[in-house]
């Protein structure tokens, strides 16, 4: 896995960890220019005679959907191949030999597998640059970058916030892989709300402390609520639990519409989505939440610029 | 739901009950334009620029296509999304906040989904236009558009025909749709053909007197055939009645070669499509059969016609 | 079936058997300078404004990704239609029926069908050029046709040529048609190596020899593998014959490293893939493994020819 060092052209993009903060500054510096572009009904033509290949052997419609729009917002071309275990694979094809293939056809591959590792041995084997578009609990990049944008776009800048990121902190390759992202900035507090079988990985926390990022725990969203500048929902994995002490705890992680008017003016409320219960309706029309908004269009800015960067000089 | 009244820009289109026939007339003036501009070998960049996201929660390869040839005919973009069921929807999330997530990524979402409302209930959360590529039983207004266009150029106008629907006209919402959409113009009159099983429902039919449409009831292609300048075949559901029932009365509602002979000159044969047997293949070379020529590529068209309304001022 | 005879236009592709030599090479220049052209990082817009359904009955994702490529490479849109079986189909629409519907939306068909002769029954019915990717255990002309360009190319020539096949020569469709293509060819010697259960069919060697062909066959690769000038591997179907048959012999029929080795240094080693272990690794590093890389990337080259010859005069 290579430092992209501030050269992104034809690299692979597999964990949050190839990036310094200099290089993030790059990738978001392009991400506006490409939003505000859009916003002013511009025709991008960056990746034109370009083609991306969507390898997805995991259904994921909604990161499938930005990458794609991505890629065809800067007038590239795409190779759609989901459901991939129905094809080839049922042959018995490797991965590697699949990434092979496709290598041949596109200029690059966005891949989402169900693996941990799975992109960088597909990177390992790519003469085309792979982007990482989640394998399994490992790293999922561009859903970090997106969300760290999100943050500096939201409230001005990413040193000294407070940021409660709450659910399941030891599955969610979400929330590792933007607590890592973070701990790149100055006088970060993390707090994490989850319940105590869902902590986050010591390996991660002593990573953070190593960085001079200060945490701490919380087992209820009400014990925190007005302190935060973000509070990053993800769901709580009920089936990880016994199912009375998940009935017992849920509501310490529900975010409602009441509890939301209680936060910071200036905070934002974020989501990876799907939600499935989490975050009750009436916090939709809260102006911080930010889920089905700049979060999801971020995406597309944070991809296209990603794109544009590994694929032109 | 929004009436168009004249200005379609950036409304979603759930409903032909939206539409005056002055908006009928815009759309088909659009549409023919763009018939003749393809058939001249144009190539067309109205939509340069746009993505169009095809979200069809059941298969439909049909509408499917004709919505993605529609998009590029017009030099936009697609997101293809198809059996969502297999993905975002089996962690739980709703319709609506998919609906959310696309809506950031596309300029227009195309709806196909097996339960009535759903398109409206699609648009009531959408930022961008939600066009109904059909909801259940429910409406599929570019059905009915795609078919009315279809009589209009085949007989040169839609005042004083006499139309045929055949099969199953209970819950046939193709039929619905159209009938409701005749009924805007005068002078009109319907022959039902159906089994007793599946009759036009009354409320239609009220709607229908109402607005000076008469109608009558056929038991039999055969006794109808001669008079007609429009008949509109669809499949009679088998499965809706008693296998003795139907195998006694399907012979009434079956299209043969001889049969389509005795129709007027200047009559057209219709059906949206699949045929599953109430059409026999010698009836394909009729020169009155428009269902595998002008009735397909009318509803890309018609479709291009309506991406390009709502889309673009 | 017609008969190429040096004009392309409008022709649907169903067999190799429709091209003669000329032909042959018509498509071999066009290839050639469409891959000379993309690596010198040309932007192709041959089929601007062109639409191609791929509509595949079974998945091949290899395949559909090869045509989708090639139309987009050449500034063309597609209509992606897989698992029909989950679509109009299951409403028991017959594939003529859908190849109707899909000519008026889009201006060529690459068809993908389980059936043998699916192919020529679709072009029957077609207004619009089908080409056949593949239908059942009957042909695969653009296989064939990319698998003779990698030949020429790889080799600077066709005439005089040693040419092993490897795998199930019985029922593989691939091996079928390139010995076909090849017999147009002066002094081409074909070795078959293959368990005795699976030959190449006697109607092709009786056609080969007609033609001037020489045949021969071995029953291990390592009795010729000093011989050859190319070696193309294919599976041998161990489904087709008792367990306890193909364990003793299945040794004979994979290609190591070290085997590699011994070949000739001009020779090239290909497979139509995926493979399932009849090539071992080591061989990917081997300077005469095309498999992953020419053979490849000629197939887009290949079929960017093909559809535009057929669809643009």
């Amino acid at each position: 896995m290579r430092q992209v060092n501030g050269n992104f052209y034809h690299k692979s993009i597999i964990s949050v960890d190839q990036f310094s903060k200099k290089d993030i500054d790059v990738i978001f510096k392009r991400a506006a220019s490409y939003r505000d572009a859009l916003k002013r009904g511009d025709v991008l033509d960056d990746l034109r005679g370009k083609l991306v290949t969507a390898l997805f052997y995991e259904p994921s419609s909604r990161t499938f959907g930005s990458f794609i729009a991505a890629t065809q917002r800067l007038g590239g071309g795409f190779i759609p191949i989901q459901g991939v275990q129905f094809s080839s694979v049922v042959k018995g094809e490797t991965l590697e030999d699949t990434i092979r293939v496709f290598s041949n056809y596109s200029d690059a591959i966005a891949l989402r597998h169900p693996e941990e590792g799975a992109a960088k041995t597909a990177a390992a084997v790519s003469p085309v640059p792979v982007i990482n578009a989640g394998d399994g609990t490992g790293e999922h990049p561009t859903q970090a970058l997106l969300d760290l944008f999100t943050i500096r776009e939201g409230l001005g800048g990413i040193e000294g916030l407070v940021i409660a990121m709450m659910g399941d902190l030891k599955y969610g390759r979400t929330v590792h892989s933007l607590a890592k992202l973070l701990s790149l900035y100055k006088k970060i507090r993390l707090v994490f709300v989850c319940p105590s079988e869902s902590p986050m990985p010591a390996p991660i926390v002593a990573l953070l402390h190593k960085r001079g990022v200060k945490t701490s725990t919380a087992s209820s969203l009400a014990d925190i609520i007005r302190d935060v500048d973000v509070l990053y929902l993800t769901r709580v994995q009920k089936e990880r639990m016994p199912k009375d002490v998940y009935e017992k705890i849920k509501g310490r992680f529900i975010l409602t519409g009441a509890l939301a008017k209680k936060m910071k003016k200036s905070a934002i409320i974020m989501h990876p989505l799907p939600r499935v219960g989490e975050i009750t309706p009436d916090v939709d029309e809260n102006p911080r939440a930010v889920y089905f908004s700049d979060q999801m269009r971020n995406g597309m800015y944070v991809r296209m610029a990603l794109l544009k960067l590994v694929l032109k000089k």
